[in-house]
């Protein structure tokens, strides 16, 4: 299997006419290949690509509306509250983002909630939209149960991402992107595949015991990042993006993968602040010299470092798919 | 060693009369004491009476400024700046609360940053105060360096905790309160004091490398939670709570502890969010829906249910103050 080189502007294309094919509007559509175009540009695969079988797939059967509006149905001074309508996430965000940046402007400080939503992506590409708008920006959002409260052993809660990024002066915005769980499952159907063990910690069978059989994790649950402090931060990311919005909590919500079943409809929470009030100005001056002060130890890198580099990259050669990959788009494109 | 019983009362006039001998006003003086009362009424001794001697030693020498006001010093829609004024916290967190309960209610959500701060105890203490009113609060704070950036070995981050509290049907708010950390500092200090080697995982010594000496581990950094995810963490809060407000990072930042230097001047954000509004007004149903889930599960508790207990078991019969902590209070007391 080898790697076959598209421009970005081909992937974006062949994205949308598939996407067309299969009941999504042509705005939605552009929306959700953006997203993937920017994630497979950043090395991020699983919130690439790899996601248009799928998501073509539910906007097919309709359990994804790819043809939804979203909807800001409340308003409140800095505060919107947005209806996905069961559609894709991305058109969401754009709306949500569109509000914050107007409204940060004006008040300091917006949020934004999104009900009846489905898999956002990378959580970093929607945070790293309203920093290049020069606001500070901290995303969360829940996801279909893959994490029991700790002690347990059922799934009640997502992977449920934090995302956050801050402007810089004469460089892209600084960008943290993370997912509460220890490792993606992602990394577990590999191992699965491979017909290997996982590593002890990544994960719980489905009596609650640790596992580093890929089979009996993928039918328990996935251990949160720093142990009862993370599932503590599982716990309350699951109630910002979730219980605050009015959406569908992870042990509610469906898969993000099969096309069968009624809508996800997961929520989000997005908050963007402009840092020239908060920092009465010097905020910009400030934030590089923190930055300056981590990069002059060795060994050390900022975050997001690695992507940066493989989206410049990306930026003057394009896109390596990998051809099983590439054959599967074409078959969808007929 | 035995602890003495002293009844909440008691213990709170002991606290202010303290302070006001040390240069402390009256009104700064009640906003400590309550805090540190409701701290060892909870169980966080870490946060409770025994920073009393360390506090009023500060006050004396000025680096407190015990007669401080804080002052909003600057306002935009739903965003307040305070200035602590090198004060105690916690009248500033008075203050950033007042405001904040009567912006979110018009505003849907209300941010304010603190800054010339100080430590400001148990961030939950404060994030609870505005579920009391019927929000969900959102609270993070920088403080002396101690853990380094991923790969590092030098302090550039506080433990920087972060707390989050949400207001409950006929029962105390949900409360999450932890401190980044993988352990407290004070943990170190203990096993130092009784020459006793901590576990692998808790900090690493000046170069660098993991150590289980407790010495060295003081003088080196503490782990974040989470490993890298944990350190991402770490600088997200660093950079929302001092670079946002426009406070000292933790490299910049003097003790808590000692009178000597200058005041550490860190930074608090606290945000208020409406979760009627944005909810729909279904937040309390599905919180409680939520909240049921996870405690049907064996072995698993509620976030903060511990404290809870140890707060009505103090209410019923007072606190118990260890006898060599109550002779050093009654000899501040003179």
């Amino acid at each position: 299997m080898t790697d076959v080189a598209l421009s970005l502007a081909e992937a974006q294309d062949l994205v949308v006419t598939i996407f067309e094919r299969h009941q999504t509007s042509f705005e939605n559509a552009l929306h959700v290949a953006k997203a993937l175009v920017a994630a497979e540009m950043d090395g991020q695969r699983g919130h690439g690509l790899s996601r248009v079988p799928s998501y073509s797939a539910q906007s097919a059967s309709g359990k994804v509306d790819g043809k939804a509006i979203p909807i800001v149905v409340g308003r409140k001074g800095a505060a919107v509250r947005i209806d996905a309508a069961n559609g894709f996430a991305y058109p969401a965000f754009d709306l949500a983002i569109s509000e914050l940046t107007t409204i940060a402007r004006g008040a300091g400080i917006a949020a934004a909630t999104v009900f009846r939503s489905h898999h956002f992506g990378q959580a970093g590409y929607h945070a790293e939209r309203l920093a290049e708008s020069g606001l500070v920006a901290l995303v969360f959002g829940n996801s279909p149960q893959a994490i029991a409260p700790w002690g347990g052993n059922k799934g009640v809660f997502g992977t449920n991402p934090i995302a956050f990024a801050a402007p810089r002066v004469d460089d892209v915005p600084l960008l943290i992107d993370l997912s509460l769980s220890k490792v993606a499952r992602g990394k577990v159907m590999v191992a699965q595949q491979n017909g290997e063990p996982i590593p002890e910690g990544w994960a719980l069978d489905e009596s609650g015991h640790s596992t580093t059989d890929p089979s009996a994790a993928l039918n328990g649950t996935m251990l949160p990042m720093g142990d009862a402090k993370g599932a503590a931060l599982v716990l309350m990311v699951e109630i910002m993006a979730a219980g605050l919005s009015g959406a569908n909590f992870g042990y509610e919500a469906t898969s993000f993968f099969t096309a069968e079943g009624p809508p996800p409809g997961v929520g989000q929470l997005v908050l963007a602040f402009d840092p020239t009030f908060f920092s009465g100005g010097g905020f910009s001056v400030r934030l590089e010299e923190l930055l300056s002060e981590i990069v002059t130890q060795d060994n050390v890198r900022l975050p997001g470092a690695l992507r940066g580099a493989r989206r410049e990259k990306a930026r003057q050669e394009g896109l390596c798919i990998p051809s099983k990959l590439l054959d599967e788009l074409n078959t969808l494109n007929q």
